[in-house]
Parts: C-alpha cells; structure tokens; sequence
C-alpha cells in the first residue's frame, strides 16, 4: 500500500557535542519519507522554498518517494536551528523560519488515494487537520507531535487525536501533554482522548507501544557512536508507518514488528548528521540490524 | 548451589514523592538474600545492632536465609537516610551512620563453602575484598557497588573487579567509573580492567549485560505505581545471582533468564516501600510477571 506523508522539508543548522552542520536537509517529512521508503512507496506533500537544490528532489524520487506533492514556491525553505548538550533527548531550538510553510495549505496531488496509510508527520496541527479533511483517509493514519504545538496549539492537537489511530510522541511530550508522569497513565489518557494506538517513544531508552489489545515494550539498538539525534523521532514514525503499509494486514505481531523497525531504522539515523545515515544503507543493512536486535533481546 | 551474600542490614529512613518511613528494615544484603531466596537457599553475612528486632531474623529463616553470619554486636545497627525528588533514580543521601558496621570483619560461618557461588552485595569495596580473600570462593563471583564508593574507594574497586565474574552497577555509577558517556565504551572499559561480565542497570529503562560473547538487552517491567526506588539495584544483583545459582550450567540462555528475573524482581522491591513488595509475593507471582514479560517484549 502507498504511504502519504506530510510534514516539513527543512534547511536544519544543528551544533551537537560532536559536530557541527549548517544548512542540512531535515524536516521531518523528509527524514519520515525517506525512512518509509525502505517498505512501501510513499506520496511526500511539503513545500521548499527557489533555494531547495534538485539534487534533493532527485534522491527522493531514486527513493520511491513521489514528490509531484512538493510544491515549489517563492521564498525560502523553512529553516531550523538547534542545539543539543550532553543529554541529546532534547534539543535548544534557537530559531525556527517558517518561510514558504507560513499558511501553507497545500494543493492534493492526484495521485493520493484516500484508501493509502497516512502519515500526519510532525508539523502544526491545525495543518495536519486540514490534510486530513481534504484528503478523508480511509486507510490508517498516524500522527506525530512535538513540544512546540502540545505548548502552543494544544486544543487543535486533541480535537485532531479524535481522528488519529496511531499517535507517536516522545516520552517528555507525553508527560506534558497528559500531566501524568508515570507512563502508563500518561498513555491512558491519550488513548480516553481518541487514539486507538499510541507510540511513546524514548530516545536512547526504547519506545513504548499501547493500544486496547496490546502492550509492547522496545529497548533501543545499543550503538557505538551517535552524533545527531535530529530526525530520530520522525525516521521511527516513518519506518514504523511504511513497514505497516508493507503488510497485507495489520496484526498484532506486525505492530511489534513495526515498532522494531521503526527503532532500527532511527538507529541508522542518528549515527550520522542530517539523512545521510539512512540513505547510506539498505534494506540488506536495515534487516541484518533487525537480526542483530532480536539476538540482542531475545530470551 | 547456595548462594553466600555479604553486604548491610540496615535500618533506612526513606521519602519518595509518594510517601516518608522511618527506620524501615533495608541494606543491600537485606535486598539481595530475600530477592535470591526465591530461587536459591542463602547464607546472610553481616552485623546488626543490639536494636535489631528478632522478628526480622525469622522473616530471613523462613525464606530459605541462613542467618548463622549475621552477627550480632553491641552497638546500634546501620543506618542510612535519603530523599528522592521526582527523579527517582537518583538518592539524595542525607546521613550514613556506620555504627556497627564500622571496621566489621566478619566471622565466615562453617556452613559457608568455598564452592559456593558468593555475591559480594553494595558494601565498602575493602569489605568486599576480605571476605572474598577470607572464602577464596570456586563458584560464580558476582558483585555490586555504588557511587560512594567509586569516589572515594575506586582503587579498590578496580583491584577487586579483576576478581570478578560479574559486575553490576547502574548507569551513572557506570558513567562516573569509567569516564565514558557512551555505555557499550563503558562497558569495555570496564571487561578491560577484568569482570567477565557486565550488567549495567538502568532503572526503569532495563538493563544492559555484557561478557565475551554474549550482549543482551531488557526493558524494565511497566508498573503503575511505584512508590519507593530503594533496593531495586540490591533486588536485581540478589535476584539474578539467585536465579544462576538454582542452574546447572551457566549458560547463555541461563544469563538472559537470569537478567529478566532480576528485573522482575525489582519491580515488585520499587511498589512497596522497604521490602514489603518482595515479602508480600510467591514465586508464583514472579513467574506470572515473568511470562507477562515475555509477551510485553516478544516480537
């Protein structure tokens, strides 16, 4: 099945204790596509600015991301700029430019079919909701947050909950948008506001899976070197929403799955700055790591 | 095989964010024999003052803890004092008060024998040392430490982990021994100066152990309440040294039972303040967790 993803493209400047990068590619559309499209083909709705290289345009499209969605227009791409100290779960936004994602709506491209999985990747809700409107989707669709709207759009974001089946959000995020510091809780409370299954993800810890039927818990890959967490969440919610596309139905067994792949996947990230740990492996690497894993946790 | 544990009986006077006790029974040995005494018959070495109420002695001889070492000494028994704040992970220690435990070298009781396996339990790491020179133990050798004493006793401790099968400590204490953020660095660091083995707890993130040829991942077990850390490291060292005394062989699959076990355990020590939530289960109990566990984690 096709996966839509929508969500930022971005120019990120990120300083991390071990390394530097101006004007990289991020956003999360871009890390959630790219990640997805290890498993199924993926329809990519965003928007750059005159200054977007079509270098990038390329690589998407080499990577079975359709991007006749990524609309070009006047003004600059949206740009983020971030700093991350020893504790590499939160990241110091120093500045955000909306640029050319100031009241974007965009326009639907005709190969989006309301039958594909959607991923509603990070980006203002009142956005996402909109997208969801338009395009009335009746495969799953998937919802990824940050700090910023839970802080400033938080009645958009649970009127949007209501229509989401699977919501992913870290662990901080959780705790500030429910109250509850205990996990558990903090998951009751998502799913009492509408999600039918809810992602709360842990950086370095893991992530956590809940729905009615099911609970499952995932530690992170353990890895020898990290050098930028940018992008980490957006690749899980990618990898986890287009291997659930990649499967004919989806069980309870590929929902752990997914959620292993999602791991692994943002395991690639984070090794590297900006996408180029993930567009330097391939599938081949993704399921030897997904082997290495079950070694790792099996008993 | 029966298990020897040296380590405190103390009295501890706790606050959690859930709630206050004073002078509850606790003490790392205290922790690890019950914890062990589901799977494995314990010999207790240590020193309790003439304020130690008798009742805690028979607790011990109920569940299969030899208390013939536990001696008793003019003087008032051990006591420590803490706060933890919404970071449960980490002890704000108000006072120590040795009492009986100062300059105590214990008489090695006759049941104690040297092919026993031993779990040098969190005590001073000079301690740890005699009794492991005074028993020349033939089994498994497996021992705990804590921050206080890789501040001030860390030569020692580095001279006693070449005697060492199993080392165990948390994450931080893994941090501020070796120098090393990075936990699989750590752990190298840690096999370089002579433990075969490596189990690094991460409290309610699981816990990671490391040998030769094995490296194995667990996730903590999800709880609902949690009113009071104390004793979970104590809980985890004593509930997998028990666990691998009740096998036959040591084996891989032994050590990954082993490590889920002592997390398990851990969990019913942190849902209670004292050891009320290790007294108050059966090995039932644990088994039931463990089997929930499996399905949490199995994919």
């Amino acid at each position: 099945m096709r996966l839509t993803v929508i969500g930022s493209v971005a120019f990120d400047s990120v300083e991390t204790p071990f390394g530097k990068k101006d004007d990289v590619l991020g956003g999360s559309a871009t890390y959630a596509s790219v990640a997805a499209s290890f498993f199924s083909p993926v329809n990519l709705i965003s928007v750059v600015g005159t200054d977007f290289p079509g270098r990038y345009r390329t690589m998407f499209n080499k990577r079975n991301v359709d991007t006749s969605g990524l609309e070009d227009k006047k003004g600059k791409t949206f740009r983020w700029r971030a700093r991350y100290h020893y504790d590499l779960s939160y990241a110091e936004t120093l500045s955000t430019h909306l640029n050319v994602f100031e009241g974007f709506r965009p326009k639907i491209p005709k190969n989006v079919n309301s039958k594909d999985n959607l991923l509603l990747a990070n980006i203002d809700p009142e956005l996402q909701d909109w997208i969801f409107e338009k395009i009335r989707p009746k495969g799953l669709v998937a919802c990824d947050t940050m700090n910023l709207w839970i802080e400033h759009k938080r009645k958009a974001l649970l009127k949007l909950l209501k229509k989401v089946d699977l919501f992913l959000l870290n662990d901080a995020e959780a705790r500030q948008l429910t109250g509850h510091t205990n996990l558990l809780d903090a998951a009751k409370y998502i799913s009492s506001h509408g999600a039918k299954m809810t992602v709360i993800k842990k950086g370095e810890h893991g992530a956590l899976f809940f729905s009615k039927g099911l609970k499952f818990m995932v530690p992170a890959y353990l890895l020898e070197k990290l050098l930028d967490p940018t992008g980490a969440g957006d690749t899980f919610a990618g990898g986890m929403t287009g291997y659930l596309s990649s499967v004919r139905k989806i069980t309870d067994s590929a929902l752990r799955k997914a959620l292993v792949y999602g791991s692994i996947l943002a395991s690639f990230t984070v090794e590297k700055f900006s996408v180029k740990g993930l567009l330097k492996v391939e599938l081949k690497d993704v399921e030897d790591r997904y082997r290495h894993f079950e070694k790792l946790t099996k008993f």
